[in-house]
């Protein structure tokens, strides 16, 4: 039975055939006029130069990391593990973001020439490349190590490897990306304003294109790697677990396979999530090819529609495999809160960022400035409450029905689907992108009427996107945790114990450190990108009059932003790495599980606070605009506009930036769990 | 030895004489012109009519919990000790409110007659009425109970009633007490300048006075209740421990007490919190009246100083009470590491909210609002860093000193100097409210520059308050925890249940609720206040106008003021109250511990995040208004002070309301610890 988890790298493989079809299909369509074709040349050109730039750097790190962890391991398994999650992760992050820098114009193209469905249907198909590649190369390099497996279950213990390699680029592209992202926006729009007085689009802008790169780096790269890590993260934590079942754990909990030969069903314990992961592929595949039969539909419930048809699938399918495997029925239900969690996490985050919320902050403006902005707060502190309950009720529910294993199988469930979720979460980067290039090559009102529509169905299912992402981020932190503590050999963490409570208050320290470090850094990378425009406007002749053939130069803006965006990962990223190791090393395995835990509680509270908030500040700015509330150029829109400024970083830098941070402490934690002594150095 | 514990209610006694004679000698004070008269007349009327609308709020709400107590507990200790406690906590508030409005017009007065040095001193004096009582009726109220225990140690059980009395006006006052201010000054604000295009102190605003009411209502009675609440749950909680101290515990912990009578000893731990706390009362006059011997001196070092002669006395005494009680030297330690918390919390919650990070914020207002705003909650965040640190490590070594034993130790050492700190604290307020009055009498320039200079030594003050607020509440909660785990009988609480877990993430819901909630209540209630002075303007002939004899009628909006905040505090006393009921009675005993850890940890963050960056805002809008930056009127100037009304909420309702919850969680796991089942109704 075990063997049939080698349908995981096949599916895999099937994924990424279907991927690279789609994309094929994608770079056949009409790419419209010469400009058009030159804005997408500049941002595709940025996107692969920012991705270059963060891959070197990751490989510096990569090259440090391998020798240490040979060094301690004293074999091959864990650095080869950690390798092949490093290159899968980086594979899929490039296949993505190439489909989505070749989709914008496409998209636009396509509005311009053959109305909405169009092009809803090649920007969405544009973003399944990325969902596709991102769960079919997570299943490619988990399934090859299955393989490995049963020749030997044992080599599950040095597979944390594999997590810990798509660990690293999440934090580094997730990181990056956002600060990238947001510096550009922040740094065009303050220079194009302030310096030029010319709007942030405007072709003499060199830092217009940066800003549209930024969108592809932040969005798609960063979604897609913070996606590509949890689900191998739920996946390897999932078969950690039942890899240290025990016998009497496991006749205790599950009666109903006391007859069978223990020892082959904990193998098969090891392989169902994997086969889960498979069910969820498939699913995803029907999911997205669904939008073709929703075609003429109201494109948000058509979008919906895909996903909800990929999660019935799978609830189906999974019925199936844990059936076929003669599983308990708790597997099941296991799996299917992870799958309703990520339902109502979606939805909650949709509600928090649109509708009466979003409204009740737009009718603030009226009191001014500040009443945006606590308005926001407040809604922003609120819209955690309900989410954290959900999670709660997830992963409970998840260990009522299968123990410490179900756990797992919650983040499996939640994430099984990752691939339609991230499609429509990248569809919604593409339309913005053919909104802006439709903008900047001058399209007509009803080509821009269209991607506009698409761009704001894409912002509400990109707030959906966040709150699953933040969601499954905290869901797989906690499986983690789960394998740590099995792979530590703890039976207790006890917080009455207060070596473990000062753990768990200074592992809480470190997301708010982090956030307020990445929403630094956004300010200082902005200035670069200022000063950088402000030099172009002053040493190239005649860019600021608009001379014919005179031409900025985004290169250089670009490669600003990258610089040094990378430059500020270092202490976020050292944060990470050093706090747990540290705690670890000093304070023992015990001490380390309580920083977990820290770490989790206010990660993800600081994500869902700064994500729900920033994306309700955004909206409010967009509905005053559409003419609610004196409508824009009014007093009410310039403070809505503020109240947008302080969100951007929230729901685009530090927000997310947090969702790496809950699983990256987890992850070292898991990695350095069996070089530490119990009670630490100082033998508490 | 343990009689020597009498002498806590004689050294509240005696706390108390004093207070009386230092209230009659401000009392004896000149008052200043007629003006004034009316005014402090007016500002006295409305805070004693806030107070007495909050004790009718309390007092049924006493009425409500009173039999409930009885019939759970079947005997009168404990609804006893919650009445003795509930009164002890009005009367300290009282009588700290009553002289600090006392003292407002008498400093102005000073300040214009005699100088600088006499209106520190007045004003001084006033707010130590406030210290003195509060410390002085937690070792009376308490003292009493001990004389009870010397005849039966057993009831020690039973006086978590008292926490409970003194927490209710906690979380009553200090909530109430914080919406009203930032309410009232809100609306008095907003309707001044909106509605009447007048200053907010403009004698014919109806407002004006109901924003000097807040003052006192928010800093000295809801400041007074909270470090009253602190301060006898810390003494309680380690009372509570030490009595569940076993034999084997206490010889292996520590051994140079083997060779003692095991009972007498235990005994003995039980009052060596009292005596602790006797000396840091005693070390408080020594330091009050030190500001003496600083006259003359510079005001804010003068302040400062009088903390520090009272820490280092305290130091020396406690090593005398030990010593002659023949103490392990651990039991110091544990005190000593509460005091160097305490200074420590102080200092580095006044750098955060001036010097660099202050001038940071300013300079960052040439780039607008949202610049302001961004800087401003990044350093609130980074500035909630070092101070947990600080936490951990002052607890960490109270517990490695003397066990869980110290961990109460600590806290009784950072509270008992709570006189002194309190003084300086109430200092501000009156200072502040001086300063208001000599606005509003027109008294000369030379004078208010006077009350101006001691209103901003009173800002830095105040700040160091809050952190050392805070701080206490968080430690104080910790001791809480302890003493709940030993009530509960838990020997572990296990964050690897999935159950425990979860009750961590909800318990940190609750203070982000809590925020969100009380933020949101500020505005509902200074809209209240606006219709009100609308409706004055309105109704009130030649009002507006300023004919002569025609007068607002402040009464009414502090009425409003009153009612609209006690409303207010239904939803969140309900949410302090029930959210522990529930766990604890649905999922037992081991997840409402966790539910605790979870809203202290969340709770300290966002009481000095909160906090911080509030106070960090105000200071910024007052350092460019001193002339930097363009100063007074600038751009700069408009962009810092949408900084402070997104601040005031902050820094001066939601934040300290944070403390309040961090302790109420804790405090009512505690009261219903003996019924719960371990495992719930659910039978987890």
């Amino acid at each position: 039975m075990y063997e049939s988890t080698m349908i995981a790298p096949l599916t895999g493989l099937l994924s990424l055939i279907i991927a690279g079809f789609i994309y094929l299909y994608i770079k056949k369509q009409p790419r419209g006029t010469l400009l058009m074709q030159e804005i997408e040349g500049m941002i595709h050109e940025g996107a692969m130069a920012f991705l270059k730039r963060e891959y070197s750097a990751l490989t510096l790190f990569v090259i440090c990391a391998v020798p240490i962890l040979w060094f301690f391991y004293r074999e091959w398994y864990t650095p080869g593990a950690f390798i092949s999650g490093f290159l899968c992760a980086i594979t899929a992050v490039y296949i993505g973001v190439k489909s989505a820098t070749r989709g914008n114009s496409r998209t636009a193209e396509a509005a311009d020439k053959s109305g909405q469905a169009k092009a809803l249907s090649i920007s969405y198909f544009s973003g399944s490349v990325m969902g596709l590649s991102v769960a079919g190369l997570g299943l490619l390099g988990l399934g090859a190590w299955c393989w490995k497996l049963a020749g030997d279950p044992g080599i599950i213990r040095y597979l944390n490897g594999f997590t810990m390699g798509a660990g690293s680029v999440a934090l580094f592209v997730r990181i990056g990306g956002g600060i990238f992202a947001k510096a550009a926006d922040l740094g065009a729009g303050l220079s194009a304003r302030i310096e030029a007085g010319i709007s942030k689009n405007d072709h003499r802008n060199p830092g217009a294109i940066a800003d549209n790169v930024g969108d592809n780096a932040g969005n798609i790269a960063g979604m897609g790697a913070d996606l590509f890590e949890s689900y191998v993260a739920s996946i390897i934590a999932t078969m950690a677990i039942a890899a240290t079942i025990t016998i009497p754990e496991f006749t205790e909990k599950f009666p109903v396979l006391k007859d069978r030969d223990e020892g082959a069903v904990i193998i098969l314990f090891m392989g169902l999530p994997a086969l889960i992961a498979v069910a969820g592929q498939i699913s995803s595949f029907i999911g997205i090819f669904f939008i073709t039969a929703f075609r003429g539909k109201r494109p948000a419930a058509a979008l919906r529609s895909t996903i909800f048809v990929a999660d019935i699938v799978f609830i189906a399918l999974a019925a199936l495999v844990t059936g076929l495997m003669e599983m308990p029925k708790g597997m099941l239900w296991a799996v299917t809160s992870g799958v309703l969690c990520a339902i109502a996490l979606g939805l909650l985050a949709e509600y928090s960022t649109s509708g009466p919320p979003v409204s009740r902050i737009s009718e603030q403006a009226r009191y001014g400035h500040a009443a945006v902005i606590t308005s926001g707060l407040i809604l922003g502190l609120r819209s955690t409450c309900l989410p954290v309950l959900v999670i709660c009720a997830a992963t409970f529910t998840g260990y009522l029905s299968a123990g410490i294993y179900g756990l797992g199988l919650t983040a499996v469930g939640m994430l099984a689907t990752a691939g339609v979720a991230l499609t429509v979460d990248a569809y919604a980067s593409i339309a913005d992108n053919a909104g802006g290039i439709s903008d900047m090559s001058g399209l007509g009102i009803s080509t821009r009427n269209i991607t506009g529509s698409l761009d704001r169905i894409g912002n509400t299912t990109a707030a959906m996107g966040k709150g699953f992402a933040s969601g499954s981020a905290v869901i797989a932190g906690i499986a983690l945790f789960a394998a740590y503590a099995r792979v530590a050999g703890l039976q207790v963490i006890n917080i009455m114990n207060p070596a473990v409570l000062s753990g768990v208050f200074l592992g809480a320290m470190i997301p708010v450190f982090a956030a307020a470090s990445t929403m630094a850094s956004v300010g200082k990378t902005a200035l670069k990108v200022v000063e950088e425009t402000r030099r172009q406007y002053r040493e190239i002749p005649g860019l600021l009059e608009g001379r014919e053939g005179v031409k900025p130069d985004p290169r250089a803006c670009v490669s600003m932003a990258t610089g040094a965006s990378i430059r500020e990962l270092i202490v976020p990223v050292l944060t990470a790495l050093l706090c747990p190791i540290a705690a670890g090393v000093l304070f023992g395995t015990e001490v380390l599980g309580g920083m977990i835990l820290g770490t989790a509680v206010m990660g993800i509270f600081l994500s869902l606070f700064m994500s729900n908030a920033g994306g309700a500040w955004g909206n409010a700015k967009k509905y005053i605009e559409a003419g609610n509330f004196g409508g824009k150029g009014s007093d009410n829109s310039r403070a809505a506009a503020v109240g947008d400024m302080v969100g951007d970083p929230f729901k685009d830098t530090s927000g997310p930036a947090m969702n790496t941070f809950i699983k990256a402490t987890a992850i070292v934690a898991l990695i350095i769990a069996p070089f530490l002594k119990p009670g630490g150095l100082l033998g508490l």
